[in-house]
């Protein structure tokens, strides 16, 4: 039996798809027994379609898509949260399969697409949106599922993990390191989504969600980026046997759910500390596997393909078998979310300061107010002026009374010359 | 409905699976609607089965499983192929579905054994046969499936990586290493499948026959441990910029498969070389996704029992929504095996020689004469008499010419002092 497949969307991922059909239809049929035809192809780009052969099936609308009865499963390519919506929900209303990529789509409605899908007695499968190539989500849904699961980490962004990387590496500022990106194609014109972690925060959701058994969207996430990582925290986290890496971070904790994403020192004897330039790895806990961590290439054409075309081959054979479709999602517990305000860490923060007597005092002072015990200082001139870094590492102190700090000592005078904001790294213990 | 479970073997891993099931039963009831219940326990050793709370369903006699029609999935962990796979043949008869943990089963009677399974309609799945808990056989099986896999290099035996790595940071030698990891209950006072590379053998077979569609059994797998890896290696390796691993090899060529296991000198930046202590790792390369790395800890109760009872998870699910099994071997195709003396890569050489003038000559000569040109050449004393460690690093060259220069070299006088035998340690490009 024949499964008919429409594809909307034919950039990057949806030509990887085009060309790995291209390419293994035979094999599939072969090896599995699954034979798969692509029966339209929707795309606001014929010429995109065409370089990949698409002509005959090629289609501007993708309503042609959902109104064909033959279709049974719809590979929505399109990205965002608009037209995708559409398309993934129009598609489930009308009784066809989905596998998508769209990370943000099911950060933000996930719930609302797994519950149509649940009603329709169909299958979306998605795991191409976290970490690229990378085989994460059905591990935690099958191989892993014996386990509970305790921490789930992740470099989940490869635009800043090139750009740490770089920094790292030559000492580049953040700006060099921007442009060096861009120019290389790993990162998009607006880094917005990149740099200030909402690419990352969209993905632990999404891996939360799974590991825990919860239920946790994209505007639940706290996310900062690396905008403020500055190449003197390379050499002071160098110093310290650390690593600076935007770290997706899940926990579960006997409270709740802990999410955020964040700039993290990471030790250099940790599995995450090694995953250099453009590569994605997540490292997951488990009580009964112990640590474990999947490593690989988290975005490029390839990568993203060869996971949406495992998802489309998964849900065909079952379409094949007839085998109704096991939950997407499993009956969630619903978890409370930790405020970050309530978790304790370690901290790594930098200002710059006027480089003169009662500064390092007068910082002191606030942090000690706020029962903020130091572990260690550092103070290096900037070599421009009268102004230099001012490092402290923290011990184990709450975020409240971190953030309180912050915003007194940003107040005082001679902290935070040139309107500078104060550079936040938290320790992975 | 309840899927009604029998066990055999109570050791580590049995046990394992035991305190998972005491502990997450309502869990896996709750989140994915799977109601497992053992009812019958088999193990030679009653005071394993009590410890674990075993006692009105205890057995010693597996028949008594096998011969119970209320029973649906059997999991055998007694290891070995002999009592094991009169287990699992015995299941898989009855019209059981069996899950196993057993490498060496699966890697001499692998085909028998899915042969019975399909003919009976009932699954098999040995998920934790390979790299203790670390998803590596459902990922090659389901989400990497659109790939056509071109490598899988492993880590996968602890006992060796272990001992690797000591060797590696203290300068231990062997035989100390071996001590070492015996103390530690990480190597058997037997550790001759561990240091000969046959326990890694075995699972490179099981390896290679799902990523590459192929059939490659225990015997087919040329293998050769590190018991002739000196402190000296290390130093060598380490000015080169190369880390020494036990890797089981498995690559996908145009003339057929090439499987083996043998010490490797592993590039410092390959993700492999950072895999540490009793850390394995399954490095896997396809066509789509490009690099994948899959990391955990590859022994012990906790790891392995989270592999079985992922698969047992799995087949129960199936079990209780009435699903075929999907054919747990596809379509296989019957590609050659490619014979080790045809391959080429570059070699790592050492001999102990009698430290006189014409040693260094008469071995160059050798090389010359079959073509194996050299890249670079270090002698080192040893302090202790006239001997010294010389080693050659070779170009790229054919296995069949190296083994025969090396049966001349051992004829020469004064190379290979003390009936010494040269170490050869294969370099990953």
């Amino acid at each position: 039996m024949t499964v008919k497949i429409g594809l909307v969307g034919t950039g990057t991922v949806g030509g990887g798809c085009l060309d790995i059909i291209a390419a293994h239809k035979e094999d599939f049929k072969r090896h599995y027994g699954i034979d798969l035809e692509v029966v339209r192809v929707c795309s606001r780009n014929p010429e995109q379609a065409v370089a990949h052969g698409v002509r005959e099936i090629f289609t501007d609308d993708f309503h042609e898509i959902l109104d064909d009865p033959s279709i049974q499963i719809v590979i929505e390519l399109i990205g965002g949260t608009t037209f995708a919506k559409e398309v993934v929900m129009g598609a489930l209303a009308a009784g066809k399969n989905v596998v998508t990529a769209n990370k943000a789509l099911m950060a933000t409605s996930g719930d609302e697409i797994l519950d149509l899908a649940e009603k329709m007695h169909r299958e979306v499968a998605f795991e191409a949106a976290v970490g690229g190539g990378i085989p994460i989500i059905d591990p935690l849904k099958h191989s892993l599922f014996a386990n509970q699961i305790t921490s789930v980490l992740g470099i989940v962004n490869g635009t800043t993990n090139y750009m740490l990387t770089r920094m790292a590496e030559t000492g580049a500022t953040y700006d060099d390191a921007l442009l060096e990106a861009q120019d290389k194609g790993f990162a998009e014109a607006d880094p917005t989504a990149d740099v200030d972690g909402l690419d990352a925060a969209a993905k632990i959701a999404i891996l939360a969600s799974i590991a825990f058994n919860s239920r946790v969207t994209l505007d639940q996430v706290p996310a900062e980026g690396i905008r403020l990582i500055a190449p003197v925290d390379f050499q002071v986290a160098r110093d310290m046997g650390y690593v600076i890496k935007l770290l997706a971070v899940g926990n579960s904790l006997p409270e709740g759910v802990d999410v955020r994403v964040h700039p993290t020192m990471v030790p250099v004897d940790h599995p995450l500390a090694g995953v250099n330039g453009v590569f994605n790895a997540i490292y997951v806990v488990g009580d009964a596997v112990g640590e474990t961590m999947f490593l690989g290439e988290g975005a490029g054409s390839g990568p993203a393909a060869s996971a949406v075309m495992g998802d489309v081959l998964e849900v065909a054979r079952h379409v094949q078998a007839d085998i109704a479709p096991w939950a997407s999602r499993a009956t969630y517990d619903d978890l409370p979310l930790v405020p970050m305000d309530e978790l304790s860490m370690s901290y790594y923060i930098r200002f710059v300061v006027e480089d003169r007597s009662g500064v390092l005092a007068s910082t002191a002072e606030v942090f000690a107010r706020h029962g903020v015990s130091i572990s260690s200082m550092v103070q290096r001139g900037r070599g421009e002026g009268a102004s230099a870094d001012l490092v402290y590492i923290t011990h184990t102190a709450l975020e409240r009374d971190i953030q309180q700090a912050l915003s007194e000592i940003e107040e005082l005078e001679g902290v935070l010359v040139d309107n500078s904001e104060p550079t936040v790294i938290r320790i992975l213990s």
